[in-house]
């Protein structure tokens, strides 16, 4: 029993048979994983056999959080959901905040895991330690802020919070995502896993608070952390009053803001469209996630116009998606979008990028208004983008065809689709052309998840920050080094303590490995150290690469987008810069040697067994694989 | 002090001076008025003054639940909201269900009177003992469910209850609701009135339970209730299964059902159409208000097309106003028209009969497609008719013409338009084609609110149940004193108590004044007998007479639509029926003289002086209005 942070109690729900049982968190899984993506990743590995259908039932949804998670640590309030992703046939994982991560920890869970398939549409209710399997025929196909007013109606418990699908998740769209209040476990289609599942979705409600076991040393940590938040020079003064739309000017400034499908970066300005200013005249307030004093979420309302009235939270990659990738110019339509996004519960980033994808080949004729129902997709036109995303997670007309993204999209089209179609192992890209920020695409290119920037995000090159390492943003070379050190103190921080990732970037990017030891330690009581904290990051990401890799995976997938590695960006401050093979070549070998890989990309038994991954190793031996 | 029933305090809030006070109730007022209605139609008469504009700051808002309301007594979370309205220039009460009346008990208060004008966008917050006027310029331009959403949301709290308005009501559309949750005090434009204010939404909380007097007796009166609802052949069999939309069928049996703007009542049949058989397709869930053991609410969502997914709670009032009353044969567009109205505000029956109005406007050429932005305005168009709903609300384009009901827009196209508008004094007519229902159509031509359905339902006309009158429901002789006794007894039991009319309607429809009586004793100790409590129902009736009367309302006043006057039913089960001036004067022949007043439709000073509102007589003596 570990002495605090932790519920100790793991949920195994199994849909098929309709029955649930709690196991005992194992305290080497705590000490090695943390917690989130950690034990998700975990269970994935261990669970999940190679080439499973992610839309079968040997698929697995992990939804775990971590020791920091439902105390009062600032900004804790995480939670990862992991499966295989029916979007990039790698680890899917997707982190998500608000209220439902902290909630689950009352319940009395670190983390549930759910098996099977129902045999019809069906929510589970956990609450005062009894799970319920309700039958939620009635709730298929409604939208995902529907489902949870109503589930709450019926139930009589306004308090519940809930995680749901809407209906992407419910047509198996592969970019459907999971929505819990109005945030969103986005990325990598885990809300078709969901839907495939006939999961409609999870009511959680608990009383029990999460104990701590040494409050003076988790004092000491919280009070130098909210120190550091508040003598930020950007967490503050910023961020909490202009939230992530701030990375639009700051993007626009490095000549990396993608536009028009990656075609018009440094080209297309945001100034008078999408900037700072507008965002200030559609803003109406800040919306906090659970212990959460910085409330970054800037709700934002169209205030005039036939979308009068439509509200949400655009973040910046929203205003990037739905923006300057579609060229989309009034904000109007991107609150639009996003909104309906949430509403219908499919990725906003991915939905956006296949838009942008489309109205390229809109604009190269490849497809004409005969295949898009009569949609004038041209750059900028924001009504058709509106009208397509709804398509998409409907699966109504054409949009069935993008209703997978742009890798199934291009697939289907055939020719040479699939040369304008930007993503990563299938994972549309986010909203940074990183042919101007080259560590970032170093992780874009070999994070697990495909093309993602929450999983090595490299704040270095972004913001200029100079801690650990001083960057040039244009240079390859240490860009390995610093995208291994990005990736696993990223996971380990942010994906399994948990903590908000803006935390990491904008108050401790210096000390956020001992930080995170610190608070972890006062929770939990476990005596980690710095070292074992990093150790950790890293062995959560040797694992999902052991994953991947026996799905098949290799260094030709450690790839980016086509037009990033031989079109160089035409205008701005990143003028000239792209990365060809030869430039990621090298990063790659001096990221696998730092990794401690093979030059091709492959583990090694080695350094398997140096992270307590002798399992792991020898089975990946027996497969040839390593 | 009353012994039960009533928190015994006045919550005065005054939005000028951003000041608020607390009154003790008088017991007084409590024997005579009960509460809900008998309390708002108090202070309207007696605390805004005659000729007050109904948007400016003279007048008020009173919102006020009864004794029952926040007990356990079955279906008694019910509250009125009263103000002059705007809409009909009388007085304006309607009645809302769901939790919050019984959440404004529990935060300790019987009434609130909302008083001034904010000098911006501003919400209440009620909550333990404090009240908080809070700046809602970020709400401001909000759905309905956003704003409730946002309010819970900063402040941090779920079990909040939020009464608000949405874009309708801060537009000034006479037609303006209020929602609460789902539910609406939809009818009179009172959401203009909270528009006028300033006022976006009222939040509460409270954890006070409500004592109860005499618990032996409340129990025995409660289990009489009880027993009377499991017994009617009608509340759990038909009701609780079909809720209101089960209606459809039965007037469409009397050749009552109203259709294409009240032309082709009797022709146009809902079978196949919006049928029973096809409400259960759309069927979800049966939604519960605080402590109702029906569920009459029936949750229904669009399954397929390219509204899927819509969801919403269509009553019958919904059928009739946006289907058989426009023409519209699919359920699809009424659910989406009715979600339409809830989001953006606006009362569903008077939105809907003011596009049927605009729809045989444009049959006719009175206007056509230059005058509607382009919309093919004709009977059957669903589509249009939900955006026409929508440009009334956001008085957007031709939607600012009718943005303020059929009366107000037959004024500004002039000609013989008004013809063709169906109201009375203003208020749009609700779903029975009272040509065959002669009591009914003499209530909506009396009653205080104009053509409201719930002052005096004739459910002896309509189910046939034979209490406490048995009934040919085309008769004219006798059905002054039904309707008399129709109001008076509606009004104290569901308007004043409160209880849901429904169960008046199925349950105790012969016992109706007996079981309030013993209900309302049991919980607060008042000791009413029976006549007690019918003759507040009288005075509540009399003093909005008196307001009415103060306003310049005389017997011209009420009168039914033109067409009901000189056409005809062409076909069905009606067929032939009309309400020709002879039989209306016959019916408010008798109907005055129950009534104690005058030939010509006046009150008295004798029965102002019977029902103890000497104050009342001696003011309209000075006026001359008596």
């Amino acid at each position: 029993m570990i002495a605090g942070g932790y519920t100790g109690r793991i949920l195994r729900a199994n849909l098929t048979t309709k029955t649930f049982a709690e196991e005992t968190l194992d305290e080497r899984l705590a000490r090695e994983y943390i917690g989130g993506a950690g034990f998700g990743i975990y269970y994935l590995y261990h669970e999940v056999p190679a080439k499973a259908d992610p839309l079968g039932p040997e698929n697995k949804l992990i939804f775990a959080s971590g020791p920091l998670c439902g105390t009062d640590a600032p900004c804790a309030s995480r939670m990862s959901v992991t499966g295989k992703s029916p979007l990039t046939g790698a680890v899917g994982m997707a982190m998500t905040g608000g209220h439902f991560p902290a909630e689950l920890k009352f319940a009395g869970y670190d983390a549930m895991i759910i098996e099977g398939v129902a045999d019809e549409p069906t929510y589970l209710l956990i609450k005062n330690g009894k799970v319920l399997f309700r039958n939620a025929r009635h709730l298929w196909g409604m939208s995902s802020f529907d489902c949870q007013h109503f589930i709450k109606n019926e139930l009589k418990d306004e308090g519940l919070r809930i995680a749901c699908i809407g209906p992407a998740g419910e047509n198996l769209s592969r970019l459907a995502a999971i929505i819990n209040e109005r945030h969103a476990a986005g990325r990598k289609g885990l809300g078709a896993v969901m839907g495939s599942k006939n999961l409609k979705a999870i009511a959680v409600r608990g009383d029990d608070p999460v104990p701590i076991a040494d409050k003076e040393a988790f004092t000491k940590a919280k009070t130098r952390m909210l120190k550091a938040m508040k003598e930020s020079p950007v967490l503050y003064p910023a961020f909490a009053k202009l939230g992530t739309p701030m990375v639009v000017e700051a993007s626009w400034g490095l000549g990396t803001l993608p536009a028009k499908n990656w075609t018009a970066t440094g080209e297309w300005s945001p100034n008078g469209r999408i900037d700072v200013e507008s965002n200030d005249k559609h803003r109406v307030t800040n919306e906090y996630c659970y212990q959460c004093p910085v409330g970054c979420s800037q709700l934002k309302m169209v205030r005039g116009g036939k979308h009068k009235g439509a509200v949400s939270v655009p973040e910046f990659e929203s205003m990037y998606c739905f923006g300057s990738h579609t060229g989309v110019e009034s904000l109007d339509p991107i609150i639009l979008a996003d909104r309906i996004c949430d509403e219908l519960g499919i990725d906003s980033i991915s939905a956006g990028v296949t838009v942008g994808f489309a109205m390229e080949l809109f604009e190269r004729g490849i497809i004409t208004a005969k295949d898009t129902d009569g949609l004038e997709l041209k750059f900028g036109n924001g009504d058709a983008m509106v009208e397509m995303i709804r398509k998409m997670a409907m699966k109504e007309g054409f949009g069935a065809l993008f209703a997978d993204g742009v890798r199934a999209a291009a697939e289907r089209i055939g020719g040479d689709a699939g040369l304008y179609a930007q993503h990563v192992k299938g994972l549309e890209m986010p909203g940074y052309d990183v042919r101007g920020l080259k560590a970032h695409g170093l992780s874009l290119a070999t994070a697990y998840t495909g093309a993602d920037h929450n999983r090595g995000y490299a704040f270095q090159e972004v913001f200029g920050i100079p801690e650990p390492y001083p960057v040039d943003r244009f240079a390859i070379e240490g860009k390995g080094k610093l995208t291994r050190w990005n990736q696993d103190a990223r996971c380990v921080t942010c994906d399994c303590a948990p903590m908000c990732a803006f935390l990491m970037d904008m108050a401790v990017p210096g000390i956020a490995l001992e930080n995170t030891a610190d608070l972890v330690n006062g929770v939990s009581g476990l005596g980690l150290t710095p070292r074992e904290v990093e150790l950790a990051g890293e062995r959560v990401n040797n694992l999902a690469k052991a994953f991947n890799t026996r799905e098949g995976f290799t260094r030709a997938d450690d790839i980016l987008p086509a037009r990033l590695m031989t079109e160089p960006i035409k205008e701005g401050a990143s003028k000239g810069q792209y990365i060809p093979q030869e430039d990621l070549d090298s990063m790659l070998d001096e990221y696998y040697e730092d990794r401690g890989w093979t030059k091709d990309g492959r583990l090694t038994k080695g350094k398997l067994e140096e992270l307590n991954l002798r399992v792991v190793a020898e089975e990946l031996a027996r497969a040839g694989l390593i």
